[in-house]
């Protein structure tokens, strides 16, 4: 078989290999997920995280299944497993069904796995277009090589940018509860050598106040038929603080995270997650509690952003209005 | 001497006592601060804290200072470390200045003890008016009975309202980077009984998004002129949201918050504080850093809150809109 080689996910010799990304930045740790069973538990425990990965990672574990002889009730079990380790996700979902229903599972993960790396590289294509030298670009979560097969979605986006050759610095938001930012598009921008600014979330209204954002790249975990979308909570926030100040906000994403059959942002269900996650911290750098022990908390994992907060729609197809959205899926 | 007693600080027997706010909602542990050098090193490390309060620890301190016998340079320069321990708080500037020019620094400073808790009920007994029953309150940081010497700023609203037996519940922004939402208010709502719910700051816009906020009450570290005020970071981001969701924004401050010196947000100076806070956490509950080690961090104490987002200021006066406030104000 062939290798498929990306930054978090690596299949060589009918094994599957998942960089933990909870050891992230400290640590490179590779692990072996041997069954579809041991992938949904590293997706619930997101040790890979970002929609696009976890759509391709789910493939081509539920592909390797087959490959080594799973059949009937077993093979739908893994299926059916793997389809709801993550409740929001779309690209999941869409994943598990092509795989689960392919006359060569296998060959249709392995097929998966190479059109994220071509998406990722369509989306940068395009969203690059609307970078500007000095532009001072604010992100959310990750979106980048550690969140998709390829070099990411919004990340992607800052990376092609930054090696184009356009002067850009980009700021961080953290990212509570699970600091995506701080741990992971911070190591990544690291890696690549793009100037970057970390703060807290709740700074990011300061420095848009101070005229210090140009523009707003965020990923999307699911789009809507009419353009609201649903992505890591703490999105919905910077969209209305980017119309207010008069800043550009645009979501970067595969078409395929539309859900043509979501009609608004409404009808997409929010995962809500456990307490401790905002109680205090936990990860491979330590473990700490700062809150009274049992007090109630608010925990969801995504936010919905309406269209109408959406300057446009970074999608492989193109830049889109949200508006323009619906003409451009099948009709039904 | 009569002691002065409060949550968070108490004088007796010629001694002045904090409760080290770092170790809450762990431990209680008060420590002895015996000259103005460590009470300005408290009000630099946080243990104390909220303005009101380090105003008050400040006077108290130069105050016992005095009645020790100090005077001359070393009363000079007790008053001028004392005064520039954190460049935002005016009441810390105010309440030191008022005790070095007295004739008698110590009965200045316990007058200036028993104001704050006046205030803070007189504050309390006018916010009250603006709580309905069934309210659900977003609140940011800490400004209760353990940022003052009485029963709080936007806190005491909150307890008021819930001991004349209003039904509310609370909504707890956990106050990135140092976490006072999580740590202190959490702590004082549960030792309250007042029914609460935790949340990370950036989840705050969908709260209100699903219409579960209805009023949001918060304090104010300096207010200038105009009606435009400098509070926590993470201000002026929930006063942009509920504009943009319809919500009331209320800024709750005794009038010694107003510097009338000040024309506009715009001259207040933010505090920049270490970029170890956003890196990490650092606590009595332990410290764990989970970004990369040397990266650049944006990390302001405070963010500006223009008046146009206030909907009305609370102070211990009466309820006010931000435009009138000038005119209350000694003209010079």
């Amino acid at each position: 078989m062939r290798p498929l080689l990306s930054t978090a996910l690596r299949c060589e010799d009918e094994r599957l290999w998942v960089l933990d990304q909870e050891r992230l930045p400290g640590e490179e740790n590779w692990l072996a997920a041997d069954s579809p069973q041991a992938m949904a538990e590293m997706i619930v425990a997101l040790k890979i995280r970002g929609a696009p990965l976890i759509g391709v990672g789910a493939a081509l574990s539920l592909g390797l299944f087959a490959r080594k002889g799973a059949a009937g009730a077993a093979f739908d079990a893994a299926a059916l497993l793997l389809r709801n380790a993550r409740p929001t996700a779309v690209n999941l979902m869409m994943a598990v069904d092509r795989v689960w229903k392919a006359a060569d599972p296998w060959a249709t993960a392995v097929a998966l796995f190479d059109e994220d790396v071509s998406l990722c590289d369509a989306l940068a294509r395009h969203g690059v277009e609307l970078v500007e030298d000095g532009d001072r670009i604010l992100t959310h979560c990750n979106t980048g090589g550690l969140a998709t097969a390829g070099v990411g979605t919004a990340l992607g986006v800052i990376r092609h940018a930054h090696e184009s050759g356009k002067k850009i610095h980009v700021y961080v938001d953290e990212t509570r509860p699970l600091l995506q930012g701080a741990r992971l598009t911070a190591w990544e921008l690291e890696k690549l050598g793009i100037p970057y600014t970390l703060l807290c979330d709740n700074a990011a209204a300061s420095l848009m106040a101070l005229g210090k954002v140009s523009k707003i790249f965020v990923g999307a975990d699911r789009i809507a038929r009419n353009g609201d979308f649903a992505n890591k909570i703490g999105t919905y926030s910077l969209a209305v603080l980017a119309q207010y100040h008069g800043i550009a906000f645009y979501p970067v994403a595969p078409l395929t995270t539309v859900d043509a059959k979501c009609p608004s942002g409404e009808a997409i269900p929010v995962e809500m997650r456990r307490p401790e996650e905002v109680r205090g911290v936990r990860g491979s750098f330590g473990s700490v509690g700062w809150s009274p022990k049992e007090c109630a908390v608010y925990n969801p994992a995504f936010d919905i952003t309406p269209a109408k907060l959406v300057t446009a729609l970074v999608l492989n197809t193109g830049v889109l209005s949200p508006h323009s959205l619906s003409a451009h899926l099948p009709q039904d």
